[in-house]
């Protein structure tokens, strides 16, 4: 929690680039009108705690690809309150479910209470603890999510590659870090965004591409 | 072709939002070389002729789909020389196939060119015709990709939704139309693709979203 506060904080004080025209961003906005309570909800959390989640956008372009991908078992790097992993979760067919990881109890209690209203409790485990040692634990992934603290992208590539299954979908969010990558001044978070961009590039068993969907999300498919 | 080439003009003398910052997609470019020669000849030729293609982020993007999707049969309406049906092409399974629908006979005659020097051919149907009569012959459509001249975009749908496929995805480009969805000037093609939005968003029979890639992909999945 810590550090996602500070990052928060350096992510607002820090110049940015605006990587999609705002007058676009309300024109999406508007289209996808949302009556979900849980979403709704969640949403209204992230704003008073000052709590960092993935955009609605984000997350209604994940369902998509989740329904697309129809993936047995989804894992994420970086939970924080269950936002994303709802977004999974509503997408998941029988017998899948997504793994969420994170570090404060309280952030993951409350995910949980949210798809118990939801009736997604049964398509969820919920795990407190080291993302990335967590992570390590399963086995066939179908999809990865990467939203821990950015510093840690390429470890979590390198230890979670053997865990993915044949034609698994790596996603990683914040893969453009407010588009800082294309920054000359640059600091440990977006060395290793700009790293793990290449590390992935570079491998020729995955197809990758990012989409500059908010702060850019990096799409990766094994081969 | 006329069409073609009109539209493309007005879309240059026009003002236009910078929907994404040049920055970012030059980087996102830079990421992503690309060295296969009919990829490359394709964009060298729609180079010379001014004759208007997806961008190749968007092809990357097409393409990771469709890795995703697996369809048996792809559809594109409006398929210009075929560099996006290549892009589908090289993505399919085996048996698998994408039809091609174009006006132009010497497009289709240079499409056809492109996929047997990529050993492709057998991967694809080159049709010569109207697009929206082409399409409505075949059934069980899993992807449908809309790209003809967008005031068309609201009939291809309802042309073309019988002949979708249980879980099909329809994908339709330029459905941010160089900002222009969001500028009070409208004419034909820009009013056009504000219904078409409109009228995918609210259907609940699909989950539909945009991603503000290049001119705006929209993703919609029946569900």
């Amino acid at each position: 929690m810590e550090t996602i506060k500070k990052n928060l904080t350096e992510r607002r004080s820090r110049s940015m680039i605006q990587i999609t025209d705002p007058r676009i961003e309300g024109y999406l906005m508007k289209l996808q009108p949302e009556d979900d309570a849980q979403i709704l909800a969640m949403e209204e959390k992230a704003r008073e705690m000052k709590f960092p989640i993935i955009d609605r956008l984000v997350g209604r372009f994940l369902h998509l690809l989740t329904r697309l991908k129809q993936p047995k078992l989804v894992v994420e790097l970086g939970s924080g309150f269950g936002y994303s992993a709802l977004w999974f979760a509503r997408a998941l067919g029988e017998g899948a479910k997504v793994v969420l990881t994170e570090y404060a109890e309280k952030n993951i209690a409350y995910a949980r209470q949210m798809f118990e209203e939801e009736g997604l409790a049964d398509k969820a485990e919920f795990r407190v603890g080291n993302a990335l040692e967590i992570g390590q634990e399963y086995d066939n992934i179908d999809i990865l999510f990467i939203d821990i603290d950015k510093y840690q992208y390429p470890a979590a590539l390198e230890a979670m590659l053997p865990r993915l299954a044949q034609n698994a979908l790596v996603i990683a969010d914040n893969t453009l870090w407010y588009g800082r990558v294309v920054e000359e001044n640059s600091n440990k978070d977006s060395e290793a965004v700009k790293r793990f961009n290449e590390l992935m590039f570079s491998r020729s068993d995955f197809f990758t591409t990012i989409v500059p969907l908010r702060d850019g999300v990096l799409l990766s498919y094994r081969i």
